[in-house]
Formats: C-alpha cells, structure tokens, sequence
C-alpha cells in the first residue's frame, strides 16, 4: 500500500489523509467540500481555483494554460486537476465552494438563490395598556395593526409578551396566521429547517431565513434501518404488523428530532426559533414520517397516498420546533418517485436545461429522471444497499476504516477514510475493484472472477497472489489480515460482484427504458447529472466502466450534490419556489417498472459488464 | 320535623323525598326535572301539566280553572299549583319538561332550536382503484367530489378508508376542511358536546349534531376548587406560582375529559365521533381552560386576552374526542363577564325582549345583565361561594344530606336532599332559613340573631329554644345532635348570617347599579330571569324576601335553567347561531363596577336587609 499523505483545508482547519496521486477536488470531497466544476473537471472553465499555503503540488499544462505562470507562482492551482503528491496545506475560496450551494445548478447559469421566506417577524411598539375604554389584549394588538388571525399559542403568550418591559414585542406570522409573539426584538432570530430524509440517511440544514445562508448541517444514520435495509422491508413491516407504522414512524421521527438537537446545540439557536421545517424523501419515507400508511406501496398499483405537497404543524408530528411552525412535505411523482426526486428537479432547474439531460440519485433506491424536449420522465429502481455497503460480505458504509478507493497497478493501492487502518469496504471502494479488475482483466464480462490459469498473460505475481480460490469460486484478497483493523483478512468475494452486477443493471436498464421511451439515444445526451451523497464519490470513469452510466464522455458527468437537501432549502427560503415546485412536479411523467416488460430484458443485458476490452 | 313523603316520577322512575306542601313544581326540580312556566307559575298558563298516576293530591282553585273537572278527575295537576300532601307518583309529559331546553325561552316565543351544525358527514361511493392512470389516494377522492384540503388525521385515514371492504366511506367535514374519513357509512354517529364552564361545576352535554337531541348529561365537580374556591384565588395562584396556570389548566381539563369519558361511556358513543366541542364560563374559566394567563384579571384594568369568540383544535388542549374537533370558546365580554353570560344571552334571546330585563346567575361570581331599549349592560360581583355553601359553618354543596329547604312555624320543618339525615345546609336552605328568620322576628334588619329577650313576643318555646348565646352573638340551632348525619349539632352561626349578606348584598348592588345607569326603576322590571344551577332552587319570595332581588311580584321572576348550557348547545348546533352570538355580544356594554365609586355605597345600603316588619 502507498503511504497517504496528510492535507489541511483552510480557512476551515479541516484535515484528511489521501493517497498520491489524488486530485484536489476528490480530496476536498473527502473533507466535506463540494468545488464547483462547471467544465465537468476537464481544467477548462477555471472555476475550482484553489491555493497552495504550504508543501509542493507540481502544476500540470491545462493549469498553467487556464491560470498563467505568474498565478501559478503565487500557489494557485485547479482543484480538478491538481494532484496530491506531498502534505499540503490548501486554501478553498468560498467562490469555490458549494458553501451556499448555488453552484449546484450547473443546469442554468446565473440563477440566485431566492429568499422570500413564508415567515415574517415584525417588531411592535406596544401602547400604554389605559385608555378611556378598556381593550382586551388582542384588541390592543389590533389596534397596532396586527390583523392577522392568532394561533393558540401565539395567544397564550400574549399577556406576557403585551406587558414586557421592553415596550416592544415580536410578531411572527407565517402567510396569514400569527404563530407567535414574543417579547421584545427577536427579529433576528428565525430559522428553518431544510430536511434530506433518505432511507438510510437523515440530513438536516438549519437556514437563516433572513439572509438565507446555512447556519449548521447535522446528519444521522437514518434509526429504521435497524428494521431493514430498503423500502419494501420497511412497507411489509407496515403490512404486517398492527404497531408497524407507529414503530417506523417514531424511529424516524426521533431521528429527525435529535438532528435538530443537535443543530439546536451546535448553532446556539433556540429550537422555539424555528419557525418551518421541509421534508423531502421518497414516498415510503414521506409517509411514514407523516403517519400516513405506506401499504399500498406494496401492491399493485403502487399507490402514493398524495401528491400534491402536504402542509401541516409542527406540532402534528410533533417535531421539537416551534409547535405553531409550518411543516412542508414535497409534492410525489408517483410509485417510488417521491419528494426527494422532485427537490432534485426543483434545485438543478431540470426542467428549464435544453439539450436531453438525466438526473440519477443513486442510493438504496435509485431514481432517474430524464428531461427531453418539453417532457419529463421519471422512474425508480430498487438498487438495493450494495452502495451503502451492505450484503457485501467486508462491506461497511463510507465511515472511518472504510476502503474509498482502489487503484490496481502492479499491486492493489487503497485509500482508507480517517487515515485508519482498513475494516471494510464502501460503495465507491466497490465500484473502484470492480472496474479495475475488469480493466485488468481478472474480472470478466459475465461478472467472473477469474481463477489465476484464466487470467490474462502478464499480470504481475502480486496480483496474482491476491486470487483465492474457494471450490468453483474466486475471491480477491484486498488487505491480509495483519493489515487490517479487524485482524481478519478483507476480501472481494464473488457472490459480492454479483450484488454490485444487481445494483448495476437496476439503475442502467432504469436509464436505458427512459432512453428508450423518450427516443433518445445516449450519445445525444448533454448531461448526466449525479445527485444524492453516494454520487458525489463516485469515480465517474468507474462508474462508466462497469456499466452503471451510458458510454458518454466523463465531462459530461457532473456532480450535483445533495439535490434533495438543496431543493428542500430552496422551498424553505421561497413561497415562489413553492409555487414553482407545484408547477413542476405536474410536468413529470411517473414510469412506472414494474409494469414494464421490457424492464427484465433491459435488467438481464445490464447484468453483463461492458466489453471494452 | 315533619316527615317526608315520597314522590315517585313516571316515565323515569326518579324518587325523590320532600316534605308535605311542597309544590310538584319544586319536587321534580329536586328529580332533576325543570318543567315550563312560562307565566311564572301563577297558575294561569296552564302548559306545566302533570298527571296523578297513584295517591292523592287535592286540585286548587286556579287548578280546577284552568284544567275543567273532567281532567281534575283524570288526575291531571298543575306542577306550579298542586301541592304534595302524601305519597304520591306523577306522570311528567316530554311537553312539560326542559328536555329539549326549548322551553328555557321564555323570553320569546315559538323560537325553535336550530339545527345546521358545521359538522356534515357525507357518504361516498368509492371507484375501483384501478384504471388506465395510477392515481395517488387523494386524487381518487378528489375525483369523486371531494374538493374541501384534508387535514393530516384524515390523511392518515386516507389508505385504510379507501380500501374498506365495505366499498363506502364517510367524509367528516367541518367548515371547509375534511377532519375525519371513516370506513363504511358512519353518519348516523356525529356528535358534539356542549360544556358549561362554572368555577365550581362542571357540566357536559353529550348532542346528537343530527337531530339535535340530548344524548347524554354529565356534571362533576371543578376540580379547580381545590386550589381555592373562587376565581380570583385562582387568578391569584397564576400570578404567584410559576406553574400555577399549568396546574390550574391541567386540572380542569382532567375534570373535562372525565366528564368526556362518562359521557362516552353513558351514551355507548365512540369519543372519535365527537366533531365539536363548544365551552362557556367565565373569563377566568375560559382563560384557564384554553392555557392563558389570567393574571392580567387580577389587576388594574382587569384586562381580558380576548373578545371574540375563539376557534382551535382539539388537539390544542387536549381533549379525549376526535383530535380535529373544532373547539368554539364562547365571545367574552369584559373584565369578569365571560362567556357564560354571553352564552346566558344566546339562550333567552335577552337582547330582543321589549320590557326591560334582569338576567341575574348566581353562583360564586355573580353575572348581571340588564337589557333596557337598545343597550344591554353587564356587570360581575364576587359573591363569594357562601351560596354554594361553602365558608358556611355547617355549610356543604347541594348533595346528599344537605338541607336544602327551611320552613319556620311553630317550629323548624326541613327539607334534605336524598332522603338522608341532615349533614349541612346548602345555599338554597342558607337563603330559606334567613328569610324565615327575618319573617318570625328573630333575625332583625342589620342581620343579627337576636338573644331570647329581645325576640319578638308570642314566638314559639320551641323556636326560642332553638337560640343559642355565645358571648355577644346568638347562634340558631337548626338540627340537634340526635338527628343529624354527623353526630354533631347543626347550627346557624351569626358570622354565616354575615356571608350570606355579603353574597346578597353584592348582586344586589350589582342590580341596583346598572338600574341606575340605565335609568330603570325596579317597578319598571318585566321580569328578572333566574339562571344557573344555583338560581334553580331558590325560593323566589325568599331571595326577594332577603333582598337578594328588588321588590317586585314574584311571577315576574323566572327561572331559566342553566342558560350557560343552553346556549352553548344553540351555538353547538348551528352556524348561525354563532354569527348571532358575535353579534349579540357587541351590543352589550361591560360595567366594571371596581372603578365605580357608587358601588361602594349601594352595597353597604344592601347589606341590611328589607325592612318588611
């Protein structure tokens, strides 16, 4: 194994450990830093300048061409091109960054982040409570000009917020009800929350709603995968069992909970401050979180309870916000293809790209949309958690230990999150030994590993080594055990590539159907947009190599973040991404698989791996 | 004593017990039963008959008027008229009773109880789910008319109903949002509940929203009252102890939800088919109830939070009904005029009699309203709970074992409630026996027990028996130890005497100062109407006898029964009663007699009592 070397971010501080050769941008990744890249990573656009504060990192030509000699000198360099060969300190640029992430939409040019939020605050000066007439405490705040309907709550505070010594009390009104008053100037204390609820994992964005920046990100395993993997175990515990529902409800919803203690705490903002809270997730995901029975997602015809977005109080869940704040669910496509899919159109602006683009969220579930013409199709395959490192025998999720990436040379390189020592292997590690098996040969087409008398000539005897054979299988040997965090060897088995050849052709024969149907063929895509936090590690040419994504030129893949997150924050900031969000979510057509003859046939041809041989 | 007999009501079965020359008016009110009068018991309207079904019971004069000896032989009475001489059982018909309530108007005539409740239930044919385009849950509804938003309980019904078996399902609508879907026809079940609010009773009428009719009656104890008897301990307690409101609100809402669950219980109707729930009591009451601070009725200007009606959720309190119920508080009116007044209005249509009118409940607090022309004035007086019998010596609420009437002739005959020995003396037996005390000489003008020589001459030996010295003060023994519950004696103490004018004298003053204002003379008065609980039972010549009320004839005062229920069942059932009810409370003008010097000096003039000597 090469040594990985150490890297600093700054002005953050954070640090990761990455093997050499290692582009800037895959190691600002690692440390939570999304560069925009609007060329694809091909070093044209200059847009992901960096800056070396100390060690060496030799410039290559499309840098010096972009970013000239004399920037060079002063340490600029390009995040997608740049690569790690020493410890190094780096400075990111916030223009950089994907901080406000705005530089997602890399479908549209120019656009801003709208903030014209559903909350209001207004701060009153209170009049002397004597008159000649006697008024009650609303009339008194009436006759201020406070004419919006009270809640319960708001009500309830009002004798104490009407005599604060202050002389001054905060109205806070979400469309036309005032949801609270409080005493004195909080107007600068409103927040919302912006939720990402997939079914493995749980994404909170706490929003300034007044300026619109985020103020913290707290993420959670999601606690229903104790009850299973997927959507459809979950769906048949519903189906099964009289408390199931309730269960799944409250696992998820406590999860949802401690995310916002902990924003609560991390951000030193009171809980009572949060004024909206949105949800996007995918339709199983969304109801149950909601309470609403997701049963009839498990038969014929997979129906969703609703589709339009769902408004309600914080209080109905409840959530530990304001009890009066607004809570936003985002509108369904249909089946499979819930609020999460829909975010994703309303933060790339998918409907507005012109030349045919696919949008892919890549997780447990794995949802595509393809934008053609004045259409959208959309669609969703069950990809099963092969990506989260699940049913893979040494597989683990993309935490500390987990093997992120394989190079295979003469012998096997890896690079392991947390600079530890290796435990396991996640999604991307995955992909990474299969596509460089294929390239070297040692995996076939049919998804064989092969045994050493099957090999190509000329593989090196390290790799050679590597090949276990196990009656008529094959095993590769990634880490011997005295290299490992358990003390136990970690190996790819065979019955391993077979999940990943699974989760594979689920999501292309998923993509080639929508090709299919809209009559387009791949080389004329624009783009492939990859969304959701497992895409945004994928090695693109991998992913290209096993298979998972048409044979399109690698600039044309583009990463596009946490889409469900974004759109979610979008929605929160804007009633007019609301309205925008209910315009677009009628323009998508839902397809539905399972329906699908084709689908099986599709799946069947996907099982094989390219032959680029 | 004489000795009871006992009275036996028919459909019912009820049995009460009174004393010979009780009128059967005053013992079916001892059964629970309030019959009609609406000439004020004169015996002259002829509409309170009853009919002898076994014993004897001598026709009067006005009887046999009235009814014609063919139905005198037939057994029919008068209830105002016909007084009970021996055992007897009496037929009670439906058109005599308050069962409806209707009967409380006498204010005005043929007026009908509205029924247009905002509570539909609609029955809907469900589609098969299945068709060319997969729609979601709510979509199939709304292409079978169901336009009105769905709140999120119904939406969790949603998939269940949809899939019922039964292949119907009922929509609960309320205003303009679907509260409830239920599976199969369920709309011969709707419910509401209609609550009076008192500071020491609570009352609960279970209503068929349908029909109108009561299901059910319920009543308990404000559990409040072991924080305090009256309102303003309670107000007292919010303001000095951090948690007070909370354990003040918690504790009503217990007392409540029971009440919710006998009635339920009762009734064998499910508690989620009750739609709505509507309260009237007083400011503090309401304030309590709904969680808000009444500390700002405990000072200067005794500020209420609210005027107008107020609307939530069930779920807002909580209540054990259906969690989208709507709840209705009824409009206050000012300063301690809360909602049961408005309410007391509501019930007798008070604002359109043409004479002017006294609408007085007596209970702890005491509400006045004088309607005089186009205005309408309202005051509140703290009477105290000497009425409810508490603060009495051998005081105790109207149970069992309460002496509830005193008649003085040669010696003392008593009336106990139950059929029980004597343990205490409730309001009603309180006001009795100062009233008969003040006739025979032995309680003089300034409220003083007089000692045996300063009696009047020719009293009975056995009477001055009865008068005990201590010190300065005479006592008046009404019970010896022998015949009573306890083992102890039951007396009169001087320093009730002094309670009870206290209480008297507050509504008194009350009265007299919004006859003032409005420049009525009591003469002027066409009637006085009696409500609540408490101003059911009173002897009318013994509340005027004691100056409770001002000296006019005693058909002119009339009792309306609990008023505070009864309008809160009108607004219960009828969306323009509601509209009524805004309205109505606007024309009445709250009289804050704290800031009137006057009333100072008309209570001290109304603590002696009337000189009729």
């Amino acid at each position: 194994m090469s040594k990985e070397v150490k890297i600093v971010f700054q002005p953050s501080g954070r640090i990761v450990h990455a093997l050499p050769g290692t582009i800037i941008l895959e190691a600002a990744a690692l440390a939570g830093f999304i560069i925009h890249t609007p060329c694809g990573g091909t070093g044209k656009c200059g847009k992901c300048i960096v800056r070396l504060r100390s060690g060496n990192c030799p410039p290559t030509e499309p840098e010096i061409a972009v970013l000239g000699k004399t920037r060079i000198a002063e340490g600029f360099r390009l995040a997608c091109m740049a690569r790690i060969t020493d410890p190094v300190t780096i400075e990111v640029p916030d223009s950089s960054l994907f901080q406000t992430h705005q530089q997602i939409l890399t479908t549209d040019t120019g656009d801003r982040l709208e903030v014209r939020p559903r909350v209001r605050k207004t701060v009153i000066q209170i009049p002397p409570p004597f008159s000649h007439e006697i008024l009650s405490d609303i009339e008194r705040l009436r006759a201020v000009g406070v004419s919006a309907p009270l809640t319960l709550p708001a009500l309830r505070a009002l004798p104490h917020a009407l005599r604060s010594p202050d002389s001054r009390l905060t109205v806070v009104q979400v469309d036309n009800d005032v949801i609270a008053l409080e005493p004195g100037d909080t107007s600068a204390s409103c927040y919302g929350i912006a939720f990402d609820i997939g079914s493995t994992t749980l994404v909170g964005t706490l929003v300034d709603l007044m300026t619109g920046k985020d103020v913290a990100v707290a993420a959670r395993v999601n606690p229903q995968t104790s009850f299973g993997d997927d959507v459809i175990t979950r769906i048949q515990k519903c189906r099964s069992e009289k408390n199931g529902l309730a269960q799944l409800q409250s696992s998820v919803l406590e999860g949802v909970n401690r995310i916002i203690d902990e924003l609560e705490r991390n951000a030193r903002v009171s809980r009572l401050s949060v004024y909206e809270v949105v949800f996007a997730g995918n339709t199983t995901m969304q109801q149950i979180l909601c309470g609403i029975d997701p049963s009839a997602l498990g038969e014929l015809p997979f129906a969703p309870a609703f589709r339009d977005a769902l408004e309600f109080t914080a209080a109905d869940l409840p959530l530990h916000v304001h009890p009066c704040a607004k809570v936003y669910v985002f509108p369904q496509i249909g089946g499979f293809v819930g609020g999460d899919t829909t975010a994703g159109i309303v933060a790339t602006r998918l409907d507005r790209v012109t030349a045919p683009t696919l949008l892919v969220d890549i997780g447990t579930n794995g949802e595509i949309v393809l934008k053609h013409g004045e259409r959208m199709l959309a669609t969703s395959v069950a990809a099963g958690p092969a990506f989260e490192g699940a049913r893979i025998t040494n597989g683990m999720r993309a935490t500390s230990g987990a093997i992120e990436k394989v190079i295979i040379d003469g012998d096997v390189s890896l690079n392991v999150i947390g600079n530890a020592k290796p435990a396991g292997l996640c999604g991307t590690g995955l992909i990474d030994v299969a596509a460089e098996l294929l390239r070297v040969g040692i995996l076939d087409e049919t998804g064989r590993i092969l045994p050493p008398d099957e090999c190509p000539a000329g593989l090196s005897p390290a790799l050679l080594a590597r090949l276990v054979e196990d009656k008529e299988e094959t095993h590769f040997l990634l880490v011997p055990k005295k290299d490992s965090a358990t003390g136990e060897p970690i190996l790819l088995y065979q019955r391993d590539i077979r999940e990943l050849q699974l989760a594979n052709a689920a999501i292309r024969a998923g993509i080639n159907i929508l090709l299919k149907m809209a009559g387009v063929d791949a080389s004329e895509l624009g783009a492939i947009l990859l969304a959701g936090g497992f895409g945004n590690f994928i090695r693109r040419n991998h992913a290209r190599r096993i298979g998972m994504l048409p044979p399109i030129p690698c600039d044309k893949i583009r990463f596009v973040g946490n889409t469900s997150s974004f759109g979610a924050k979008r929605v929160l900031l804007s009633t007019q991404e609301k309205d925008y969000t209910s315009r677009v979510v009628r323009q998508v057509q839902h397809v539905d698989l399972s329906l699908d003859p084709e689908f099986q046939l599709e799946f069947s041809t996907a099982m094989l791996f390219p032959n680029e041989g």
